[in-house]
């Protein structure tokens, strides 16, 4: 009855990531075998305690390069377009496209240095700590080359729904990432349009650090804010303002959609979204934007009420974009459905559009990028940027700090 | 390679409850088979897709009203003392001692009026959804001879860390209980001796709460506060004041162990937490008390580093005491090692202990108990009384006011 | 570490079939609520137990109604073009094309009055009992449209490596096919070329069966036999002898593949093979036949071994074709890599072209043809023909048996 | 939903040996992680793959020599009376006693010698690889002091239901243990009494072989057959004859059950297995004799049918005697409920019980008794043994034959 277990899995799949959840499983064969308990720490053996907890790092570690080595592998049949046939690929067939190796080994011995995860005996290896090696090997892999990191806002930045206030202690690294001629970006799905003002109130603790810190033009002409997910950007000017920039002034080809497209696009989804309100007598609202709808609910919804209606609208569009009758033009509009923590949003165009005119814009690849979010699952609106550069995943603002940290650590051993 | 997913089972049981997940699984079936989702939802449609939303409530349902027949069938078992030959043993062996039966049926009906768990057609029933369910069976059932209710604090009345304020919407229910002539207590990990003015601040909003409710004193004199697990016992005074109660004044023979078996045992737990501290090299010191030892961290401690210093704690003590050699006594004393949420603390004692003793001077039976906390995982302290009375696990004072508020209702009506 | 567990299930996953799982899994459920069992039967429950077995009967037939349903919305989508999106293959993801519906509920009636499945109280429906209810389903499905039933030979026909002797209980039951204007067809491994003797040596009995009944000329037209998967077919005279059918006698675009490409793959099948005779120190010879490589044991190899060559073989096979680099022609040539039980084969071409080239011969549809095999498994060679037409899954001769006496009903029935 | 996991583990537990299973866990990660496949082997790779191999081999070995110290941790335990918290016992809850230690390791070293298990890169090392590894560790650490070797008959010294031939392969080890003074007895489920020429008839290859051999009076006198699991107790006369031993000619009091208490237990097993017949209208007879009553069946059962009736009867005297109301006797009378492959038995004592008495009379210890069996899952004969002695678990003659191979070359090694 394995396929009951499948079942189950594939009915949560919106609630996991396959990578992580590999590696753990890898490290539960060292964690058994060797993290053995003794009954009581005593002086003279302390002694073979450390050794047995080094033998065990070296053990984690291994398993760590063996994967760096899957990682590899997958990367060679990728560049020769066979990337299904990878052995990692057969081991995780959700597996995406690496854009640089990961020092995985390396970065597991960083971590573990400060948070002992190996010297556990009764908790193996968790999903958080694997999360954060893959990022710290990220961040190590593409230090060298950065030419762009791209940020979610809420949770990421700041707290949710909150503003970036004048005490953020990100303010200094961003900064310094800007200083470095590194671009830095906000794509968010907080969509006002072209009001510069309200995103520069959002915003204004960030501004205000540029200011104090007298940035130069060159410097805040590498900052932009990119709303809507991938449709309203504004650039930064000298004076440390907000400055909208339409369709003319960069490359925008990417997002070339007919707002009839959109209409009807968010017809269906308006239609799936009032559909789940009567369904489970929601007490919501649908709010209609230009290129948005969403689900506000009037009181708190449950986690499981959010998700429905996240992954009910998009199973929606697939099928009207999937079915052959109702294919309205000839490339399907890109959009996201996602559960935004609090409600529920289908958004016209997602993060990997807004990636990718970023990257046109600034002339950077995906192993020149770096995207830093907290919406990784199926559900959420960061995970369509994994198609289009490297990711971080994190899951608040103080994880962002340790992140950016680590990575300015990186790059000044490098200078 | 069942087994390697039964080894993780077993590694990770410490953050799992058989029976919510037992349930779950057995929902699934319904929920793949007939929650099928429609394209878009046409109004023509909408009277089908009632239909099929009712049918589907049925089918739960009747997975529900199976559950309670196999609790029967596992009750009458456990009345001729094999239990563990039940099919509900057999299925979640480590299932324990239901005090009363469950009319599961009639509470998921009635979660689901509000709720719409049937409704769904992406995301099945969930461990909270479930662990709801349970609960208001639970208060359902034991309603009509309730004696006494117990309460955890942290988490479970007031946020962690915080005190019982005046707003506390808690208030008004917990007088309508005493009122009501059923007693009720407050069992918590917080230990200060005989200090009745440190668990008066902590409690100051509830006690000011009965003055205005100008509760009469044999109203109060069913209001009792337990410290330190089971080990410091305060009643109610007309003033409404904590009295510290000695052990003369009520049966305290559950708790008769010697000075010295508890420093003896005090002694093995304070070595194996400072055996994790030199491990995890962890930045915390360790705090020892008349009744209990404590690692208390200086900077912020990961989930996976306290559940590692409460298991080694636990396994350390259950071996010294299951050893033949070092047995200190003829009966083991009960203790609590357990994960505080911040910090991490081996208890003399334990809640089991102290719903016993509360039992014992109201004349109060598990089946007339209900102990309602947040702790219910193997490394939480609210877990060992599942062994003395009937339980509900809460997550936060919010969920404790809609339960209390749901018994207020059932109590009401019974009238 | 839920990944483990997939890990597993993908690397056994040439030991699965997901359907037969998924249905397996379903039933658990009602299994598990309903099949109380009681201390002792006695006189007076046995009216009870009858009564509780109904139940339990109509319960496992409901969820065989659901998964009926399932297949028609997915055989609904398949008919868009958007299968992909059907709940059934969310469900079970590799699910593949249903040719005819399949009446579940029907078919579990009939195997469950013979054997009493729902009437099991310790030994839940089992993988043997679903895939005879699916194979009973399909021949219900089939019948009423049946042109053509297409047999895999060895341990379908005749015991392993044995002959169709004269006393097989299966000649009539050909026989009473080709009376009724249905063609059959062995598609075999066996590949003698166009040596007619050989393959009547080993179908001696069934021709003699022929004589012995005196099938008219017209009748044993529509008898023929296809060796080495799909390479060399023969025709039966009216003398009831095997004729060779060269490629200019019948449609055989199918399979237009040039020697220098065969003699290509054929390299790197032996290339492999040679290498898995190296590296696990086989006591075994590669043999080369003009289409086709085996890798033949002197002495018994394990099933393990067997399925180590033919999923080695597979997958060079797959990365040489896949490989943009080596690709030779511009389709890729079908073969079959698969564990013949005792020994390994690559064929050039499968059962798939095999079927199809007999489907175009006599003008019949997928909808029209039933394949019956015992190698449905990812090493076997009858999975290929899922593809082409609807098949039933037997495990030896007497299940065959019992297959075409139940298909004999059916047609019986519908006259 | 990992408990519907589990629900299907404990439900299908009978098919199961969770020591083998977690093993195979265990290599997993190593056989994923490294047996990384080669496209093709290339002359000048060769010597790198066979580094590679050897590199595998090593951690295969590691995870061996891993587990040896997890059984010796759990050996230590077991000394102290507190297995219960040993490592193993945690990962394996249902892991019983080791009698001796099991050099994996080096067992593991020498079956990849022959089979090359860690060659293998696409199918990991299975169920029955890992079966034959701790066999063979078994072998080497019982031979330096092995005392009596007792045989399951029927699959594991001929094949199911026919006799001992004369040429059996087996006759010269069994043999050349009777000269190397280490007794030998057959402990069978067949029950024929105190009929000595049944069971001659069914040895009489072996009996002969004797005879041919000319074995001495003192080396038959090491023989023993012991027939209804325990009850009928022979020897073997200098003749080569069996000769029944009557209770006053050994020590029988592990088997002091009066007849009333045989019969009444007898009662419940024919009700229940009367009930199976009953319940699923199984074409079966039911067979009571004086220590035993079967369910033979007319025509084939399904191993699903027969494995419900074993399981059923179990539960059904468990229960009986688990009862405190309908306990006949202070110690519960032992039983085997059992399927026997073609039909399925209730006999009054086990070849636990059997084995003891040989123990008795001969003053072998666990740690010099090894019990050679096919019956080790819950539904079948010999797992019972397990409490008392050393076992190994084969599947066929030709197993026990490379086994006593293995046995006799460690002895002959060890003079």
């Amino acid at each position: 009855m394995t396929s009951q277990y499948r079942v189950n899995y594939h009915l949560r799949a919106h609630k996991r990531d396959h990578l992580v959840e590999f590696i753990k499983g890898m490290l539960l064969t060292p964690f058994v075998l060797h993290a053995q308990p003794q009954p009581q720490p005593q002086p003279q053996l302390l002694l073979l305690d450390e050794r047995v907890q080094e033998a065990n790092a070296q053990r984690y570690a291994e398993i760590f390069a063996s994967i760096e080595e899957l990682i590899d592998e997958h990367r060679a049949l990728q560049a020769d377009g066979i990337a299904a046939y990878s052995r990692l690929a057969k081991l995780v067939p959700s597996i995406g496209t690496f854009f640089t190796p990961l020092p995985l080994r390396q970065a597991f011995g960083r971590v573990n240095l400060r948070e002992r995860i190996s010297a556990r005996k009764h908790v193996p290896p968790s999903f958080n700590d694997i999360r954060r090696i893959l990022n710290i090997a990220q961040v190590m892999a593409i230090a060298p080359q950065l030419k762009m990191v791209t940020f979610d806002g809420d949770m990421t930045l700041y707290a949710d729904g909150q503003n970036f206030e004048h005490d953020n202690a990100l303010t200094d690294l961003l900064i310094s990432l800007l200083r470095r001629r590194i671009a830095v970006a906000i794509v968010t799905a907080a969509g006002y349009g072209d009001d510069a003002a309200r995103y520069e109130l959002r915003l204004s603790g960030l501004l205000k650090g540029f200011a104090r810190a007298a940035l130069r033009p060159d410097e805040v002409a590498r900052f932009f804010v990119l709303g809507g997910e991938c449709n309203f950007l504004f650039g930064c000017s000298p004076a440390y303002r907000l400055e909208y920039l339409d369709d003319s002034q960069y490359p925008a080809s990417l997002r070339s959609w007919t707002d009839a497209q959109v209409q009807q696009l968010l017809d269906v989804a308006e239609a799936d979204l009032a559909g789940c309100v009567a369904r489970m007598s929601l007490d919501a609202r649908i709010l209609r934007k230009p290129r948005a709808v969403g689900l506000v609910p009037n009181a708190p919804l449950t986690r499981e009420q959010l998700d429905e209606c996240a992954l009910s609208s998009q199973i929606a569009l697939l099928k009207f974009q999937g079915s052959p009758k109702s294919q309205p033009c000839d490339v399907p509009i890109p959009f996201c459905a996602f559960n935004g923590g609090n409600d529920c949003w289908v958004d016209i165009g997602n993060k990997l559009i807004g990636v990718r005119i970023l990257q046109q814009l600034l002339a950077a690849e995906p192993a020149n990028t770096l995207h830093v979010g907290d919406q990784f699952l199926s559900t959420g609106n960061d995970i369509s940027t994994r198609t289009a550069c490297c990711t971080c995943w994190i899951i608040n603002p103080q994880e962002t700090h340790s992140l950016l940290s680590e990575l300015e650590y990186v790059l000044a051993k490098n200078e």
